[in-house]
């Protein structure tokens, strides 16, 4: 080993930085030499600029072995009290079909995926993803969906957005019925409050009295209430109001469609589709619109189009539009989506079907039914009239005796107020907790009598759907667990992830996701456990977050760390909020200035859009670093009204920047704030920190740095960590307290729907820093820091290195330039990309932040061995290049032009290329001995954006 | 649903049965209109005689729920009181690494895949074997290894009947060194029995004082003694003793080797690398000789050779020699081995390489050197001088209190007698337990100090070795986690197994493995747990074994079940012996003639063999019966000398005999025992019985008929049934009790290493029988029935159905008459198969029990969709044929000769077949769009038998 532990001390304890960390002792010497550095600390002493380390060691104890960590954590995982829930409001018990838990939220083929850019290696997602589209899209009636949105509530505010976008209604007014869940009209509000809307919220019967560019309803309601909207949605509409419907999937299986009702948009989770609750995240919500609105909806969308061979393909449509392109015009910041637990709840139909959906949606309704009767026939009154699963009772002064009555049977109902109840039943609950809930209430029922009485009583037929839902044959045809089992692996193998190979995706940081990483996520422990419990049941969950945030906390050198934003982009949002809010609270309520180097992440200017920010871009000077210059003009400009500056760090051009302090106090001199983007964390931690660099505020990207998985395109985790005096203002829960005594943050404003963000992912970070300790996180550091230089040393000769720092090393990334070779030849960096998919390889970040370049970083965690394939995959292309250059391959009938390649190129008996098929599909002797496969040539983009087509295709069409 | 329990019941309690049983409704009420008949009843009327139908419904609650199971059996596993174990014997705590545990052993990729007789498509599976071999080469010093036996006392028993082979000595004596672990001296006694092999077992320093065929040494030994046996050995041999060694891979790490000391064999269990101890298995157990002996070995050993493009190719090799065939001349009757299971521990090899599991064998000798210090300044006298991780400690009259208090602590030390007890340290033990040990001893010690005292006091220089182990490239290329878990998926995506397509085995019934089934196999209450730990410990276990022996009880009709036998082969085993053990106890010791149809597996007559019983063959008719008329005559000539009839049944002719009832009655009027092989009970369950059909005893294979995977070849479970007249004389265990208070069977041998063979996947069939309930069993198998006579339906047409019933139906599985081609064309069953590669499918069972034919069995768990690509394939199959026949192909080329194709062949601008491309590789249009590639051409097995090659090739060789 390479490190300073031994691996010979008794206890061994460091053995699994050998394991995350890709060189061996003799890689790293070699490696070194190749760069000409006698040590790890002299090239990290060029890299990283003196006035910016960290003084002392990261307080983080440790490493730590997998096993003891693994046991700590149980230890941990094991305070937390089970219940059963009946608390609903948008997180229901639910059965993960084991078929689907193993062998996709467990498997690193699926979890360990990047999004789906690269669509021509990830035609299994997105096959996945559109089953997913067409589902939504039949449950709701509407004619479009996306690919999924992070939760209820943030798609709630989504939803409002978009009908401002969409409404032609000059009224300011947004109204939200009062029987929403209340963690969603949180989120709507902190949202509303940025862009300027009056919200009115109050009863959904009232919801045409107002003159509002948009209308939320509830269906069914907090209440479990089910009501017919179709008239109210009229009377709306032709006010010109946009009539978004915050909806349940299960429900939906049964009752009436929002699109049959005549809403626009129609939203919820997903999450009872197979998707633990896991304390609150991370869930899939799902986002339907009119056909019309398409260029409306925030969000990726997986259309349909067609490859090179004329082959039905799939890939993300509409990519042109993405919130990040759109930047200071944004009202949205969304640039990723939950894609793993998407495809669960997509894979949980296709298993199920609609005749098992139909079974599992009719037995909740039963169960409730029963429970209801049973309550009747005893004398309580229930406070809902029509229902699916979920209705409220009164309890009177009974109220606190039944909530503890059930509560000792382990149950935990939702409490509605001092005299009254609510319960909400799902696929998990039987017979015998019917038992036990008369019980708890004081009733003595008899159930195969209720359940008789009961039978045939379902909602009035008005409120049942009579469409059919699910006919496509993909829902109609994997119902053995072998047929499940295979077509999971069929469209597993279809997908390039990170158990093949090495994905360089520069600020993405695809490094390893550890097993024992994951092994906690699927424990029932943290999965089965519901956001709104009483928190004493949730003490293994308060526990490892607690020990989480006191990591983070070392990380950044930020004393309060906010867990609750669900993605990066959200927790910019956090951020620049608490930022706004602490301005407010000193009478600054006018800085409104956001400035944002050029070489900005695009959410940036999103973000601060969203927080009523006006953007304003710093130049870059020719090195690629922050024009200082420009920087103090731009601050002479705007003085008093600057509110903040938004900064990556390391730069996106990959190199430590050397004035970022200077840049740091030249914002706070003018009374600014600095907020840290926390995409290049990976290159700071145990060497510097952003609190060290002088940021207010930073959020870290724990799918980046903290090895949570991509999920194959989510999901994400962005929590922040914010300087003392930004401490009180950073988001707190409406329902769920979030804060302990000590913390101050009691009385803010959501921005997600679950107190704790995607809580039941954590473990993940938490095991990885646990493992890995202060020193290991340092080593990490700078073994991605080494690699970069190495792949940047190697490939220097063949693609121009565009940034470097003044001692000529880039950070954790390096940006190469394709511009020459495409101003030579017409061979452009996309070429380049779909030819390393016949080396095997997925294709480094493609222009960004530099239009014509690609950047490699390769994080810590690859070999040797590995780097040395990429290498010899990139030098092998250049030669290909040069032969076009020669003019010895046509320059619109070469290898890269061509690429991929399928195995229907090769295997034909016409082969009409100026290059032979050995050379198309095996072009190094690597490759050979394990092909990944591309199973569809390149995909025609505009021709899909000008077809668009987001539902599933006819089988026929994949076997043309 | 097609069962009778409508799904749309509230509690939807048989949802499981529509994920098992392949066929809905509407495809079974088709395929029996194909068959003719109105209903499943009349069909199951017409194969199953109506004198052997079970009177009642099978006495089994159910069908459960997939949660519920799930829920009640962790219920019953947490019973079980996990203690730190230092007892040793064989079973040590080991970490499973993570990477490993998930991608291998819960990843049916893995576990699902069949044995690799079709070896193109299990190259995979077999390079990790040929690993697995390389590294017991190296460990052990001796230059042949088998791919694995069932354990370590069954491999001394091997190693006996071995000796005995090579040995030319006259002797019959075997002789045991009493330092070797009981239970294998147990197992041994047992099999000695029955070849009449005389046992002396004395100290070992005796070995070479009897003049003896074979000797058996323990090295270590069971008090952890160390001791250069060379100069013993070398007595030995010059006394014409063949000397076998068992002994301990991680010792083997650091110590001299049995091959350097000059041993002929050296066999011990590879479970502490990596594969939890389970309660005492499945685990791999270990076999390696001199070359010079490589015909005499038993099991499967895996050889290099070569593929009809020259390139190298692995397969079994001498798989004419394998035990089946050797039949009534075997002296060992194993036909499997421990794949699974002996793969985790190559990986654990290949992840660790030399140097990290050097590591891993040095802090475990320091443990035991520290404690061992400190115990002896405590004035603790030990037992043992020379150890690597275990020794004993005279505690006199502390005994008990010792036990007691590390009891108390959260340990189980080794009690060896009243004033001894023993410790064995591995690699799971921290320096937290040392403390906790010297507190249970009543020793203060400081660990620091000690640890300093004895570091650089290894063992003796002269027991260490000096030779380099595991230097080949595969154990110094994948210590990373990114690089392991890529090595897998790359040995993975070489092998066919059941998440790909049907695998219709006849008479090996490749059914679902379901998720559910597999989960608990890895909760850690049951995967750590040693195997002879204080009873009161193991209360789960014992219920769970308990309540599974009470299904096994409806389901054979037999009132004693044994859970011993760890293999089918061995449950034929542990049948006999209780059959002989019967004889005897009636003073008919003399009865030793086994009738076996001709019909029979060929480890019938091997079993019988090894009972002493003589075989004598019955012949059977044309319809593929037992010939009654053969049969009477044969009791005739044998009268009272009759010790049994093995029969199978349905027969392996795939037939339900109508004469099976007066066939067991003819053997019981001449005074004999009928043994009936569980091959077929799958088509039995729920239907009739064994015990009802007369036989009494009988084995059930529980890796066939209930679900436990084929594991690429192993691990298998092969309890038996026995009336209550045999009951008295089932195995029992020398070192823990397997028998309850109500279990008559204390006090006779063993046959397997642990109490109950491989406990620790006896989960699997728990839960299958607890979610099918006895309603869902029976449906299975009648569901088996009409899937297999479907496609004899399908097929005859193109391939001539062999034997039928007496109404024209199969049972469970059917032969297809391949002769008739072969005679026509040339093309054989063996070419067939290797077709079947190229439509994506495993070959059906070839040239059992008929040479020249293939057996079908499709079981019940295929959908209609899957059997109809299965019968379009072997449709498409006949008419290339034809297309021979019709002198269109050559018969010397095409497609079938040439198979299987890979994509050498078709990739590659030379082609010159007079087939196309798209013809050799995708001949239906369902293989494209889910191609499976065959990694390697045909094997050439004798090039590969005659030049005899068992070790790890080197890396070029696979480039090539």
């Amino acid at each position: 080993m390479h490190h300073p532990i031994p691996l010979s001390t008794l206890e061994a304890r460091d053995a699994f930085l050998a394991r995350h960390l890709g060189l061996s002792p003799a890689e790293q010497a070699e490696m070194l030499a190749s760069l000409g550095v006698a040590s790890l600390d002299e090239l990290i002493a060029q890299t990283v600029p003196a006035g910016i380390r960290l003084a002392a060691p990261l307080a983080i104890a440790g490493p730590t072995p997998e096993q003891e960590a693994l046991a700590d954590l149980k230890a941990i995982a094991g305070k937390n009290v089970l219940k059963k829930s009946l608390i609903g409001m948008g997180y229901y018990g639910t059965h993960t079909p084991a078929v689907i838990l193993r062998n996709v939220m467990e498997n690193p083929g699926w979890y360990t995926a990047y999004t789906p850019y690269q669509a021509e290696i990830a035609q299994g997602r997105l096959e996945a993803l559109l089953n997913w589209q067409q589902m939504i899209i039949d449950l709701t009636g509407l004619e479009l969906a996306n690919a999924s949105l992070l939760d209820e509530a943030t798609a709630a505010a989504e939803a409002m957005t978009m009908a401002r976008r969409v409404s032609k209604s000059k009224s300011n007014v947004f109204f939200i019925d009062a029987a929403c869940f209340p963690q969603t009209i949180d989120v709507v509000k902190t949202r509303a409050a940025y862009f300027g809307y009056e919200l009115v919220i109050a009863p959904a019967a009232q919801a045409a009295d107002h003159d509002a560019f948009g209308v939320l309803l509830q269906y069914p309601d907090v209440s479990g209430a089910v009501a017919d909207h179709a008239a109210l949605i009229a009377a709306c509409k032709a006010r010109g109001s946009c009539v978004a419907v915050a909806t349940d999937l299960m429900a939906l299986v049964l009752l009436k469609s929002p699109g049959e009702m005549g809403a626009d948009i129609a939203f919820g989770s997903a999450q009872r589709f197979g998707v633990p609750m896991g304390f609150g995240g991370p869930h899939a919500a799902f986002f339907a619109t009119r056909e019309a609105n398409s260029r409306s909806m925030a969000g990726r969308i997986i259309g349909v189009s067609k490859d090179a061979r004329g082959k039905t393909a799939l890939r993300m449509a509409l990519q042109t539009r993405e919130q990040h392109i759109r930047r200071e015009k944004a009202n949205s910041n969304i640039c990723t989506s939950q894609v793993l637990l998407a495809n669960m709840a997509g894979f949980y139909a296709v298993y199920h079907g609609p005749e098992g959906l139909r079974t599992i949606a009719r037995r909740i309704h039963r169960l409730a039914k029963i429970f209801a009767a049973g309550l009747s026939e005893a004398g309580y009154a229930l406070a809902t009239d029509n229902f699916f699963d979920s209705f409220d009772i009164e309890t009177g002064e009974d109220t606190a005796a039944v909530m503890q009555a059930a509560l000792g049977a382990g149950y935990n109902l939702r409490p509605v107020s001092a005299t009254r109840v609510g319960v909400s039943f799902d696929e998990t609950h039987t017979r015998a907790d019917l038992a036990e809930l008369f019980s708890a209430f004081g009733v003595s029922a008899d159930i195969d009598a209720l359940d008789q009485a009961v039978s045939g009583t379902l909602l009035p037929g008005a409120l049942l759907r009579t469409d059919a839902i699910l006919t496509h044959p993909v829902f109609n045809t994997h119902h053995t667990e072998h047929e499940m089992l295979r077509y999971l692996k069929r469209l597993q193998n279809r997908d390039l992830a990170l158990d093949h190979s090495m994905i360089s995706l520069g600020s993405c940081t695809m490094k390893l996701n550890a097993t024992s990483e994951m092994i906690p996520v699927t424990w029932p422990e943290f999965g089965a456990m519901h956001p709104f419990v009483p928190r004493d049941q949730a003490a293994g969950y308060l526990e490892m977050i607690e020990g989480l945030a006191d990591y983070l906390r070392a990380v950044t050198g930020f004393p309060a760390i906010c867990m609750q934003p669900n993605s990066g982009a959200q927790g910019e949002y956090a951020g620049l909020v608490a930022i706004r809010r602490y301005h407010a609270s000193r009478g600054e309520a006018h800085r409104n200035i956001c400035l944002i180097p050029k070489s900005a992440h695009g959410t940036n200017p999103a973000t601060a859009q969203m927080c009523g920010l006006e953007v304003v871009v710093v130049a870059c000077d020719d090195n690629g670093n922050v024009d200082v210059t420009d920087l103090k003009a731009r601050i002479a400009d705007h003085g008093s009204q600057l509110a903040a500056l938004m900064i990556t760090y390391p730069s996106t051009h990959g190199v430590f920047e050397e004035a970022v302090k200077e840049i740091c106090a030249l914002v706070h001199a003018a009374g600014g704030q600095v907020y840290m983007d926390g995409a290049n964390l990976n290159a700071q931690v145990g060497l510097t920190s952003p609190a060290t660099i002088g940021a207010d505020v930073s959020h870290m990207n724990l799918h980046k740095t903290f090895c949570i998985p991509h999920g194959g395109g989510g999901p994400g985790m962005g929590p922040i960590g914010l300087a003392a005096h930004l401490a009180p203002f950073m988001a707190d829960h409406v329902v769920a307290a979030t804060g302990s005594a000590e913390r101050p943050n009691a009385g803010q404003g959501a921005v997600s729907a679950a107190p704790f963000g995607s809580a039941s992912i954590l473990p993940i970070s938490w095991m990885y820093i646990r493992m890995m300790g202060g020193s290991g996180l340092k080593l990490a550091t700078e073994t991605a820091i080494l690699n970069a230089n190495y792949v940047a040393s190697q490939l220097k000769d063949d693609y121009p290195v565009l940034y470097m720092g003044s001692q000529g090393r880039v950070a954790h990334e390096c940006i190469l330039d394709i511009r020459p070779i495409k101003a030579a030849t017409g061979i452009s960096e996309v070429d380049i990309a779909k030819r390393l998919m016949d080396y095997g390889f997925h294709a480094p970040t493609m222009s960004f932040p530099v239009a014509g370049t690609i950047m490699v970083e390769p994080t810590e965690s690859e070999d040797k061995g590995e780097l040395d394939r990429f290498i010899a995959a990139m030098r092998a292309i250049r030669a290909e290049i040069r032969r076009v250059e020669a003019g010895e391959l046509p320059a619109d009938s070469n290898p890269l032009k061509h690429a991929p390649h399928t195995q229907s190129d090769v295997i034909s008996s016409e082969w009409t290329r100026p290059y032979t098929r050995d050379e198309a599909v095996f072009p190094l002797p690597f490759v050979r001995e394990n092909k990944f496969w591309p199973s569809v040539n390149r995909i025609d983009d505009v021709y899909g954006d000008r077809n668009l087509f987001c539902a599933c295709v006819p089988m026929e069409d994949y076997a043309s």
